[in-house]
């Protein structure tokens, strides 16, 4: 059974997204993008503009499952705040519409696309390119970002449970 | 012409709610009360029971603008996220019904009660039980402060400015 993965790196400027397919043994791409907001409208407005366009890449994908990353900051609290309001669109959008939700650290996604959990960028889509039989490393960073995400939760025997129906 | 203000206290447990009605001269109370959710649902349920309850308040009050509290955190960066998270919920649904959002400091809103930066919560309080006219300080905590966000809101130059529709 091929189950459809969407990551999701949240962001109030940039949303990536990164669209999988995994039969269990096989994963393939299926797309990759980024929701973009201009910094100068009200962040409201920038809010209700990615729940738009995340519904609408949700119902062109039409995934089994969503990953998101975890947050963790140590220092820019003003940046924590910005981005933790985007996943907070992302997560309610998606659990409006009844999809299960996912998250994994930093650290997660680092091992399960090299089996290193110090893995720089680069190695990580480098990885990503090799994985999924891409021409070129996936880009921008942010849509590369989700594609990690949906490779984590690929990986994971979170997926594997659901698949089962545990 | 009578504005109706609601204002929010954002959080993910709690969010408190207030609404009043202001014809830019008397400030009256309507209602206030909380929307909770259970810290035994995932997040991204909580999150959408808050977008669902919170529309409800929307309907059932018609607000004219809606004023929420900017967050600040020093420290606990953890809660900020998960307040976070919350807030950005409260701003897309608003923006979603293309409701203006106003958003003041905490340092604004202690000046618009009280006329000083540094008053404790039970002054704030004391002072919109005295304003709205309650026979006692209204509660909870997460009302209340919604509540004086809302005054906040009508006392401010942002609301007069709205109402000649600049």
């Amino acid at each position: 059974m091929t189950q459809i993965i969407l990551g999701l790196d949240p962001g109030t400027a940039i949303v990536g997204y990164g669209i999988i397919a995994t039969d269990g043994q096989k994963i393939s791409h299926i797309a990759h993008g980024c929701i973009t907001t201009s910094k100068e409208h009200p962040m409201p407005t920038r809010l209700n503009q990615i729940a738009k366009e995340l519904r609408n890449v949700l119902r062109q994908f039409q995934p089994d499952i969503v990953a998101v990353e975890d947050l963790f900051f140590a220092k820019n609290v003003t940046t924590a705040i910005s981005v933790a309001q985007g996943r907070g669109v992302l997560l309610q959008t998606v659990a409006n519409l009844k999809i299960p939700v996912e998250h994994y650290t930093p650290m997660q996604v680092k091992q399960a696309l090299t089996g290193y959990g110090r893995a720089d960028k680069a190695q990580i889509q480098k990885m990503l390119q090799l994985l999924l039989g891409l021409s070129t490393v996936p880009h921008p960073d942010d849509a590369a970002d989700a594609l990690a995400i949906a490779v984590t939760c690929a990986n994971s025997s979170k997926l594997a449970s659901l698949k089962r129906g545990i």
